[in-house]
């Protein structure tokens, strides 16, 4: 089989594990003889807009929509305002391409500890779903009285049925192919008090139509504190674009840092490319110094491959990752360890050839 | 000195709480002979509601307008929406006495463990400042198209130059005072980007006239891994009303559990009584059991004497609750003891005779 992959690299340590996950690929062509991948690599990023005063070119989505995936590095330097990077490069890709599934898998790997007393790698294994199209990411709104005292800013927080029902029934299939069959909603709807109670209801609706999975509803702030308290009892967590990312980065941190965390920006009906990158940024403070942890972007292969239909790729690269952080001999500096990006990378390459 | 304490012990755990609670006044007046309290309890919860439809009586508010504090244990039960008890009691009186300050102390205390792996409490010692009258929780939205596919809710996060200078203002106040002098705000400007932009430019130009505090700025999703991997760093955090909530739920839970954690709803000016409260709810799970930690609305008390006042009070409550817990003779269930919430209450009451 033949798959087209757009890899956008971008800024910062995004070229950096960029360059680790392309050998990824390369790697799974080699051990699955019915693999083949053709990667076309867009220069898009800060870089890109401070020449042109874009972050892609005016036909820039229409080039992207002809690839079966997206890979994406990560975006951002100080020069350029966040606003700007996100909204006219990451969220028209998300939207554009109705990846409305931002999957975030929070998984403590073996070899690795996470930095909550009492708790292993069974007590940490759930996945989140967040929302990714709509919900608190809405460009509607503004503001009024410019500077006076009276200046105000008004955000319109956007929940439609169609968007919010497609996520949370997404969530319910996935639950119920899971061993637990365990649903978490995270909520605010005591002091959110139109769009919250909105989410609820069809939580509790598309419930009603998944019988087998049994349905928590948490406010926000509980299932916060929930996450370091019994992340044992998580199974699959389903929240709004904004709870989702505020919980994936809280998930990342409990099972070792931004490092390890990969994610995947799908369109369950593969009418459009997914997109694959880590849930980290652009790092600037270490960008350069070719010390950045590639393991978030070759899991987020791993990610891409699961999503293309081959499960089992997914877990040679995550048993792969698995087996070089038992051994414990090369990590890069946020693992405690010496090496550098690539000595990292090639440790998993080769561990995928032997496992 | 005299002062009117209007209690409302609420619903759940709440009275089992506030009981304590009375008892730590009490003891203050018997320590400090200068001090006396009258006090009112009123009893407008959710089984006021069920028989008179309203959580408090039409001139609720009026009534309150007299105390010098207001003392609140916890409001909410199943049979009565959460968006109903705290948008008609907790929120309007939040509102109507300009408490715009939700001051809120993550503090490990002695004898507890965190949760954490290899932090202690000299890592964990941090104070949250949440906007408390605006911006995310406003009553401003509604729906269209409902029952049908086309249904949406829409969600107005309003924050005005009024209502942010004045929480930032104060944050950097207290900033100033403090040894570390590092104040850290919350935000989400990249994904969030109309009011979360607003915010960042006022906390930098109230940053521009505290030129003593160091300033940081981290989106929420960032900034919510920080307190598991470096919260040693953290010293003044500022947060909209939403990003606080959050942010202070997860920061009791790295102290030891919601059990402990205080909280203050005030109106710096003095203008309108302040109000006192644990973060925690009402727990209709234990509720009736007698076995609640009493220790957040004890310390809650601690808060308060503070604000009128007299800090040594304050010290005088928290190392005495401090005292008993390195002891670790009296501890309610979530303690890992066996007692009740009156044994640990007259536990901390005699130690504050003692110390
Ligand atoms: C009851 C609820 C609305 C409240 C809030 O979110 O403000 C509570 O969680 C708190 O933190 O005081
Ligand atoms: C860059 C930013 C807008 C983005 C988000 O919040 O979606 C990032 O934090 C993420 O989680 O992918």
């Amino acid at each position: 089989q033949h798959f087209s992959i757009a890899a956008i690299p971008g800024d910062g340590i995004g070229p950096e594990v960029m360059k680790e996950g392309l050998k990824t690929l390369r790697k799974i062509e080699e051990l699955h003889g019915g693999i083949r991948f053709s990667i076309d690599v867009f220069d898009w990023n800060c870089h890109y807009y401070l020449k042109h005063h874009r972050m892609m070119p005016e036909n820039g989505l229409n080039t992207l929509r002809d690839y079966d995936v997206i890979l994406l590095g990560a975006i951002g330097t100080p020069e350029v305002p966040d606003h700007i990077s996100v909204w006219e490069l990451i969220l028209p890709i998300r939207r554009t391409f109705q990846q409305y599934i931002n999957l975030r898998p929070i998984k403590l790997l073996k070899g690795l500890e996470s930095p909550l007393r009492y708790k292993n790698h069974s007590d940490l294994d759930f996945i989140v779903v967040r929302e990714n199209t709509e919900g608190e990411y809405s460009n509607m709104g503004g503001r009024l009285h410019e500077n006076t005292p009276y200046e105000m800013a008004v955000q319109n927080n956007v929940f439609t049925r169609y968007g919010t029902e497609r996520v949370i029934n997404y969530a319910y299939q996935l639950a119920e192919k899971r061993k637990a069959k365990r649903l978490t909603a995270a909520t605010k709807s005591n002091g959110i008090n139109h769009s919250m109670p909105f989410w609820d209801e069809i939580v509790k609706e598309v419930s009603s139509l998944h019988p087998s999975v049994q349905t928590d509803i948490y406010h926000i702030d509980a299932l916060a504190a929930y996450f370091i308290t019994r992340p044992e009892q998580l199974d699959v967590v389903v929240g709004s674009n904004l709870f989702g990312d505020i919980l994936t980065d809280l998930g990342a941190a409990i099972v070792g840092g931004l490092g390890m965390a990969p994610s995947g920006n799908i369109n369950p009906e593969k009418a459009y490319p997914s997109m694959f990158e880590p849930i980290h940024g652009s790092a600037p403070d270490i960008a350069g110094k070719g010390i950045a942890n590639p393991i978030a972007q070759i899991w987020s292969i791993g990610l891409m491959m699961e999503h293309l239909g081959f499960e089992e790729m997914n877990h040679l690269v995550v048993s792969s990752i698995e087996e070089v952080l038992i051994e414990g001999m090369i990590g890069t500096p946020d693992l405690g360890g010496k090496n550098k990006t690539f000595e990292l990378g090639d440790a998993i390459h080769k561990k995928m050839q032997e496992v």
